[in-house]
């Protein structure tokens, strides 16, 4: 029992616990990770095998401000490289493929009510966004009125026409593996702000999905973890119980496996904090909060080919589909960077993955290819020679997948207390990030920042050393997003319906006052 | 070990865990039922001392067509007894408070436009509730438009008085402890009418809290556990895990204690499913659907005073208030039926138990005496002998109360698995009844039916005797609820603008007609 002693003890070796932990061991701090699964990296995930070479089942994407996640890959040797962004994406909506030139994400509309309506959403959401605190989504002025409605709520509200509402939906789907009448409208538009808005999170060029790892992301936690060095990261250690008292703090696992210290970092998914059994239990608001805030639905399904037969229509191979039937929203290539294995990875997300996951493999491999081929027009999509998918939500370590959702009403009623230590007890987590949470970059803020609550407690830190901003990555620069004259200024096709009305009555009036002034009426009511 | 060795396993000694225990116990069935608390009954639990007698501290109330409850009361021979209902209640708003006699639950609105909205509200639920299928919500012809909002989208489309919206949301939160935009319209109205309609669960005569039983509901649970025989029930034994294979199943606790099992029954709330450890894991949608069930906000507050000075001005101490600065929705008279121990219970739920967990004991008891003086407009409610308070949301083996609540899109999305057995585990508990769910008579029923399934695995019951219809008690007959001609028949506030406009345009037209045939105008434009 005495040599399981230890000052911190870390609960999830995913890259938040492990950046943790690392951070800690480099202020030689004595600190052990308590990982449940046999693995490290929670939800990245990199398999190896001839058939794949490599393949990211789990977080695979990054790009310019994450700038956290740049520095550690770099600190550990994880190159990474750009994906290909030069030749024409895929709209497939109505089982009818449109190739486009990619601009940032989206095509062009060159439908004037669908263009208005989309640029409408694109700019809204950001300005909306920008009146939310980034570290306090609560103390938004507007912050009770958009809590209590669904995204969906404002979809029906706001948006006309029937192309860009399933285009929001599709923004909801792949972005927050949900659906827009099951999340709060503050935390989704809190959550596109945080990663740096709109156009920030959803591009390929110069937005969070610009570039992937050499070797995949898993890597970054395998290496910290032997940085660390491997005997203090605990493999098949679920924790089952947590004391603590004002000596210090005893972890139990599944096994019967103690461990002290004297604090506690807790780094796993926030609806799995509540699986571990406290004495003295969790305050009643945490309690009921990690009810409140359940896993996004995703499974990632991806096909391997012979050749990547869609260059030769000048296409990269992303797809953004918002067509109803299509199981996917979102298909990106993953061709290695040398031209090996030519691969798509498709994104099953919300009521699709859903739908999908009582589904047999076979039958979710015949329709991710069919829908592929009416993408790509090409029957080649039908005749995969690997086939290989990862569903998250079969997971009970992660209990789905990008990222925690958060239904109406409770940002504002239990949002608060998230980062809110509890005794010895600290929370890190990417939910916890006030930066890309959901993502990578924010799993590794919120490890070194638990960290350094820890450190400041011990009287290693001062409290304003706490939160630390990032540098810019030199590797990685970020690019403002340049918005043109028009999409800055353009109404809704709300405003417009509003303007057309508005000159209808004054062009009336006008042409009134005109008749009347020439006197081409004879009106005259008299009253006998 | 091979003594650990049971037919079934129920875990949760609850009303519904025990309901289970029973049923299979007389069917000769060699059952354990392991309980993580330290005591049985569950969200039922009563507190015997001095200063109270006895006080039921979780649910309590019983009424007509709540059938297996008194049955199985009867037959642990419990008695009940009908609270008072004859005087006047007060309807509390905006501070200021208004004796009213009862008549059902809810006083007489004087004022057209508040009496025109209430009856359409009360009308509107019954009549969607009854287009809802209790075993089957996810059936209803209208499940997806009507899941994927939120009760406070209804009643912002639907009312149109300050007083009647702040009465839905004092009976949304009177109802499940939850404010109206944290809950799916189409689950909130499935659980009015799967207790009967909204007059059945709000009404005291010949509603759900028309009764309580002497000496407190736990007894129920109690005595149930003494009927199986107490060496079965294993107390302070919380479960880990569950290792279900082709032979068999292996219940772990905490403590490390092990009991074998053909099959197991899962009797406590959805939310706490998920605090098992489970080999093979849940299936991906149970696991999701665990974490999108959370719990109510409750709290009970309980003043004790030296007379039940409110019967002097001829009250009951029944309070509804619609007030939002005051913290309890709800109050009923708890003096004892001899008259001993003269109290009032009060109800501090959803946004107001969140407000008022953080608050001390002593400002708790300051806020709720004095508004019960507000109320029964009498200082002497500022000096209760005794005050007692419990918050269910402070229970880890509860995680809140009454029940659980549904978020909007979850139960079309993930209602359907609530039932489904996974191999040799089986689900009861209330959440899982289909009628009073919620309350301790759906406890029963899913305990029983729960029982049943595992009964009839083992062929010693038919698929068609798994579902049984209660016989209704004869002690405690239930009475149509019957509506006037007028609160069939009055339209809403909205039908009474459209008709008050559609008059004034018909009017105008009538009168328009008038005054032309009689030449009262000279209307004349000539074109120039």
């Amino acid at each position: 029992m005495a040599n399981n002693k230890h000052d911190v003890i870390v609960i999830g070796a995913g890259l938040s616990g492990l950046s943790a932990a690392w951070l800690l061991h480099k202020e030689n701090v004595d600190v052990v990770v308590l990982e449940a699964r046999d693995r490290v990296g929670g939800r990245t995930y990199t398999i190896h095998n001839s058939d794949v070479g490599y393949c990211d089942l789990g977080g695979s994407y990054a790009g310019p401000t994450q700038n956290r996640l740049f520095r550690i890959a770099k600190e550990v040797d994880v190159d990474n490289y750009i994906l290909p962004d030069k030749d024409q994406s895929v709209w497939l909506e109505n089982g009818k493929a449109i190739p486009f030139k990619v601009t940032g994400y989206f095509p062009f509309f060159w439908n004037p009510f669908i263009y208005t309506d989309f640029n409408y959403l694109m700019r809204e959401w950001d300005r909306m966004g920008e009146m939310i605190p980034k570290d306090a989504p609560w103390d938004c002025k507007y912050a009770k009125e958009w809590d209590n409605k669904t995204m969906q709520q404002w979809i029906d509200e706001n948006i006309w026409t029937k192309t860009v509402r399933e285009l929001a939906r599709q923004q909801v789907n792949i972005n927050v593996c949900a659906e827009p009448e099951e999340v709060s409208m503050l935390w989704f538009l809190w959550y596109v702000v945080q990663c740096g808005g709109f156009l920030r999170i959803s591009s390929n060029t110069n937005g969070g999905q610009e570039r992937k790892f050499h070797g995949g992301t898993q890597q970054i936690s395998i290496k910290i973890s032997e940085r660390i060095g491997s005997e203090r990261v605990k493999l098949n250690s679920a924790v089952a119980r947590i004391q603590q008292n004002e000596i210090g703090v005893m972890v139990t696992t599944l096994d019967g496996d103690t461990y002290k210290a004297d604090h506690v970092i807790i780094s796993i998914p926030p609806p799995l904090t509540a699986h571990i059994t406290y004495d003295p239990p969790l305050p009643p608001l945490r309690l009921q909060h990690a009810q409140r805030i359940p896993m996004g639905s995703a499974m990632k399904c991806i096909a391997y080919y012979k050749t990547p037969f869609w260059t030769k229509k000048n296409l990269t191979g992303s797809i953004i589909a918002v067509d109803q039937k299509c199981p996917f929203v979102h298909v990106i290539n993953d061709t290695k960077p040398d031209g090996s294995f030519p691969a798509v990875v498709t994104f099953v997300v919300g009521n699709k993955a859903r739908e999908f996951i009582v589904k047999t493999t076979e039958e979710r491999k015949r329709l991710v290819c069919e829908y592929l081929a009416i993408a790509y027009d090409n029957e080649e999509a039908l005749h995969p020679v690997h086939y290989l998918e990862k569903s998250w939500m079969t997971e009970p370590y992660s209990g789905g997948c990008y990222t925690a959702i958060i239904p109406p009403g409770q940002l504002t009623k239990y949002g608060k207390i998230i980062r809110e230590p509890v005794g010895r007890l600290y929370f890190a987590g990417t939910e916890t990030a006030t930066e890309w949470s959901g993502y990578m970059d924010g799993a590794i803020q919120a490890g070194e920042r638990a960290s350094r609550q820890v450190l400041h407690t011990i009287g290693k830190l001062s409290a304003d050393e706490i939160w630390q901003n990032e540098p810019q990555s030199l590797d990685v620069p970020a690019y403002p997003f340049k918005n043109t004259f028009i999409e800055r200024n353009l109404p809704s096709v709300g405003g417009f319906v509003s303007f057309f009305v508005s000159s209808l009555l004054v062009g009336g009036a006008v042409a009134g006052y005109v008749i009347y002034k020439n006197k081409l009426i004879d009106v005259s009511i008299n009253w006998k």
